[in-house]
């Protein structure tokens, strides 16, 4: 059983913005800790306060790198600055191995910047919800900006940064088939378009592609997605401050028009709660299943194909629920 | 209510391999129309025969030009080939965008090869669950092979191709940060790695890396997953015939090895159960929530932080489970 002077410490100190205390909250998240719950429930008041912006892009578009260099701006501008880096999870060893990848080192001991890896574990999915609540966790801790940045490819990347406040698609010149790819799954997501590495070849056809591909997504909000050109590993960075105004642009756009931040919001809202019954009903009925000593010969007769999967499953909803869906 | 009759005429269709019954099918579960189980509840217990064939990699590998030269490969040697091309989803369209993108014509007009596009649709996943189950329906109307090809890096991705027999990553030359990134997410789920596009610069050092990184991966099973080398685009291809020969070397290895194959056909069998649970439970009691008229003013209300959503869980999952989780 949690212990509820346990979450009301741990939630006065990431109140505090205590960094250990702050990565102990999210590794509870992580680990789907029951105490994480109780944690949650009491820090979510005090969210709601932070520019969450999801930044997105295929592998090698310098995510990282541009995360980093943007964080610096609105660091130079006295804000505290988390960020979430998402990696795509390790099925074997069930944890982020890009989680050591190197990041800047003065940015990362900077007092007002809190940077984490996240991965997922196990085969439940939950890496949009832990990183949801991660989320949650950094604009409880009075963050200001909050970062969130993945390779946007999956549904759970896609998931993730729709929960953002403003959404950034990364590309970079010369992508050929990927511009494709990620038109597919991410552009139209894109609240603002960055061609990161702008001085390679190729900047202007990417240009003109980005172009011709907005032209054709009308948004239903009548917002049209600026691009930004930014060569984020230069010295000084080129253009971040430009994404940083696009940024604030669009967040200018969505509080003038309210209509579109409440429906924004209560899509997130509703995404997330549903997020919670799935993980919290599932586990747990897979974890009665798995008492119940007669799920092992069960699946055995499935994989004998004398019986199938479907009839077990209406079985098992029909044993969990009190109402179970009609044809179960 | 469905028509038992319809999906016993439906199965039967599909049995004898109709295309217009088999596409017919697919929109089903795609739609996750309730005709869809029925129907799947007849199918099932003539699955099991087809060799599952998992293909995944970056976008812009090459992945379905490779897939359309294994597939000739396969009919050529008089096989049915089934090809379920995975595409990320378009959450603005709804539909798959790159699902009209130009493949072999010769190939998909062959009477033996069936090729379909698929996508998810909506908030609450369920592209992994759709793609196995149109893996499924084309063993069951007697497909010999059938080919999952899909981008590699989000979680969904991952668990489709963990339901093939055998997966093939495929990789490029000269891919720098992203191998980085497949690593993370893929590398050790394959059992056949390719280096396509292997006339370009760089392709030795793609290898070098490649071996490295199967060097630290050591498996379970024993098995050491070989590195082939294709140009899909060329005429005639080239490393085709060697990647079909690596496949079947695995396929090899797995049925000598009762116990891998057991235990790999368990695991898989066990998730797409724990799958079929989560979506059924999940939309119905979602459903249910949303008839009960208060739930609007209750997002409302967390919404303006009076309320949190765990509490709100806590509710529904008492409120729709028989056996609540404890602590709830």
């Amino acid at each position: 059983m949690p212990d509820p002077l346990f979450a009301d410490n741990l939630a006065k100190s990431i109140r505090e913005r205590r960094p250990r205390a702050i990565a102990r909250g999210i590794s509870l998240i992580e680990n789907d800790d029951p105490a994480a719950t109780d944690l949650l429930k009491r820090l979510f008041p005090h969210t709601g306060q932070a520019k969450i912006i999801g930044l997105t892009g295929a592998p090698g578009a310098g995510k990282s790198s541009l995360t980093d260099k943007l964080a610096q701006v609105y660091v130079e501008r006295c804000q505290r600055v988390g960020i979430i880096a998402v990696d795509p999870s390790s099925p074997f060893s069930g944890g982020a191995i890009l989680g050591d990848r190197i990041r800047m080192p003065k940015l990362a001991t900077h007092p007002n910047v809190f940077i984490r890896s996240m991965a997922t574990r196990g085969n439940l999915g939950g890496l949009a919800r832990a990183t949801t609540e991660a989320v949650l966790l950094l604009d409880a801790a009075g963050y200001d900006v909050v970062i969130v940045e993945t390779v946007g490819v999956g549904q759970d990347e896609v998931d993730i940064v729709k929960a953002a406040d403003v959404t950034v698609v990364v590309v970079v010149p010369g992508m050929g088939d990927d511009i494709q790819s990620i038109k597919a799954g991410i552009m139209e997501i894109g609240d603002v378009f960055v061609i990161n590495k702008a001085d390679r070849d190729g900047v202007e056809r990417t240009q003109m592609e980005l172009e011709a591909l907005l032209e054709l997504a009308v948004r239903a909000d009548g917002w049209r997605p600026p691009i930004v050109r930014t060569v984020a590993t230069a010295t000084p960075p080129v253009g971040v401050e430009d994404l940083a105004a696009a940024i604030a642009r669009y967040l200018s756009f969505v509080t003038a028009h309210p209509e579109v931040r409440a429906e924004r919001r209560r899509r997130i809202l509703e995404r997330r709660i549903i997020e919670l019954i799935r993980d919290r009903i599932l586990s747990h009925i897979w974890q009665q299943a798995l008492r119940d000593g007669r799920l092992k010969d069960t699946i055995e007769r499935i994989q004998n194909r004398e019986l199938d999967p479907y009839t077990l499953v209406d079985y098992i909803v029909r044993k969990s629920l009190k109402e179970p869906p009609p044809g179960s």
